[in-house]
């Protein structure tokens, strides 16, 4: 698996992990060696796994938390670090996100999230959903 | 001069061209090499250098265009790539920023930016700005 694939690899399985709630899956997806960090929609950042995975266990934890599907990624590569950047569609509406990863030992963690709300929708570059459909 | 110091004063640099409208300092603060993107308060993602710096252009030539101070600057370290997180104070309101450099040469070079609004004002945790008083 090329480098790209495999950071896209690791970004749909954290929206798997985010539309099927999967708290554990979630946990498993950021890193323990790197320091984390996270931006919610409408939200400051967020310093430090403990404070990043509480704000996971209240997001998936609670029944109106958002099903969300991920468009128009696109993958940046700077040696061991990776980026995605794309939209997440959810029912309330589209955010733009970005996704930072490290690859650690068998593959790439989340060291970062920032999603942000759009002021108009979005046109699609790409025809299908990176994942979908809405769960 | 700290890996994290420098690369503080690279975040340093990027707000005062924005502040002072500094085109020229701007570009010179963003990778050549290395892929950049930007996420714009209530916009989409934006890809490649190009299309990066067109906003940059459309924005710090606009007489409108906000004067911004930075808070709350927290660096955090990946290896040649670190991200700066904080809060971008404008007239107009708070936003929350992730900033992400690597290290090129001499410096820290801008690869992404990526800014979105507040739902509300947050506490401070640094009793002063990270620069100066609004421009």
């Amino acid at each position: 698996m090329s480098q790209k694939a495999a950071v896209l690899f690791a970004n749909e399985a954290f929206y798997l992990a985010f539309a099927t709630r999967d708290l554990k899956g979630m946990d498993a997806l950021w890193s323990r060696d790197a320091p984390v960090t996270c931006v919610h929609p409408g939200c400051g950042p967020l310093h430090g796994r403990e404070e990043v995975m509480e704000s996971w266990v209240t997001l998936l934890g609670n029944p109106a938390s958002p099903a969300v599907e991920f468009r128009d990624a696109r993958v940046f590569l700077y040696g061991d670090v990776a980026s995605v950047l794309g939209f997440e569609v959810l029912r309330e509406g589209v955010l733009a996100a970005t996704n930072t990863f490290v690859k650690e030992g068998d593959g790439w963690r989340l060291v970062h999230h920032h999603a942000s709300p759009l002021a108009d929708s979005p046109d699609f570059q790409d025809p299908v959903p990176t994942r979908g459909p809405l769960m």
